[in-house]
């Protein structure tokens, strides 16, 4: 049964001023053939990524839409989310957010911290003549935990990054994500595991944990689970 | 006469850990036709880039490099800088690179906030539970400062990118770093003038200020200037 599978890929950019900003490594790989091979199988794919990641050839039944920051990520998914019956959320999302960026003397000549918090940088550019730089960031929403809100049937598969970490630690981690955000599946990987030819994954859900061994197979793995889900359901 | 130019092009980008890192736009777009065109007159061409940078087709006379952060382009510039006749330094170099990422208590409990300055976060993911975090940044080394002493010899265009400034601080900012780094030529630009199909810049010297409305006039610009001096020189 053909499926409309919306896909998130690449990684947010948080800007500091008009010419730098935070960003996460993310190629847009990983979401790229997912979104190849939901395509081969004839499924409909929304694609949100960003302008830095690769991405499929534009073809028939493929939208591809591009954000930037999290909070244009949170704007375009919203209606995304109503309108298909799985996220495979795959993009690497921005914790935070810079709020005020300060040279150490104002650091120092101020007593409450945290009125800083409520300052804002008022020139495009931010000036680099001081030797250090402090830079106040805040945490961005959760995106992942609207998801079920807005749409409770969606089929949401979460992702989770970590780096170096116990295998142990690894599946609690993804459980966890599973328990708060509603999340049916999380694909959990280590920064480790991750190289030119390989990319070790684990498809994690309540009780479970399935192992892939390359991108393609991770592709599969989560197509697989979903498309079975479908009959079943 | 076929000159040996070294141009650099895209933006670095400095880790913060190893998912996240604060990067500089840059498209590598300008850096791509300099070099386009400079292949076109007969140069040979070595192009000192990024990843994520668009480039050059893979053709006769031209070395792409790929780097990452400030400290890579350095110790990569530096030999190169030594056997080419003039570098066209159109890379975005980051100012800041972070040192170290505390939450609010830490930084409220330190008394001697330059204690900070030393320390190293251990985590290889800084972690994300904290509602804001404090992120110390340090001055990266001025690459563009080493050029001339590592080779007296090259002609060096730098480049200016200021934003929402008035012209006459524009050009006053860009003899400034003549003055400094011994740059020949400083590209000054500003982001307000720097649109889908115009890229208003000013070739300046010690002396006078030369117009260019878009990418490709630039190139022109910088590659007329060049082959003048060597006819010259």
């Amino acid at each position: 049964m053909n499926m409309k599978l919306l896909i998130t890929s690449g990684g947010t950019s948080e800007a500091i001023d008009q010419v730098r900003a935070i960003t996460n490594h993310a190629s847009g790989n990983l979401g790229k053939i997912i979104a190849e091979q939901a395509l081969k199988r004839g499924h409909e794919v929304t694609l949100v990524t960003t302008r830095q990641a690769v991405k499929p050839d534009s073809q028939k039944n493929l939208t591809i839409i591009e954000i930037t920051n999290v909070d244009s990520l949170k704007e375009t998914l919203e209606p995304l989310v109503k309108t298909h019956q799985a996220l495979i959320h795959s993009m690497a999302v921005s914790d935070y957010t810079p709020v005020y960026m300060a040279g150490l003397d104002e650091l120092r000549a101020t007593e409450d911290i945290s009125s800083l918090l409520k300052k804002q940088n008022t020139e495009s550019k931010i000036s680099s003549k001081d030797d250090y730089q402090v830079l106040f960031l805040k945490k961005t929403p959760k995106v992942i935990s609207y998801v079920k809100k807005w749409n409770p049937a969606i089929t949401l598969f979460g992702f989770k990054l970590l780096v170096n970490v116990p295998k142990e630690e690894l599946f609690a981690v993804a459980r966890q994500s599973i328990e708060r955000n509603g999340a049916d599946y999380i694909l959990a990987n280590d920064l480790k595991d991750i190289g030119e030819n390989q990319h070790i994954a684990y498809l994690v859900d309540k009780t479970r944990e399935i192992q892939a061994q390359t991108k393609d197979e991770i592709a599969q793995l989560i197509l697989n689970t979903l498309e079975k889900g479908e009959q079943n359901g």
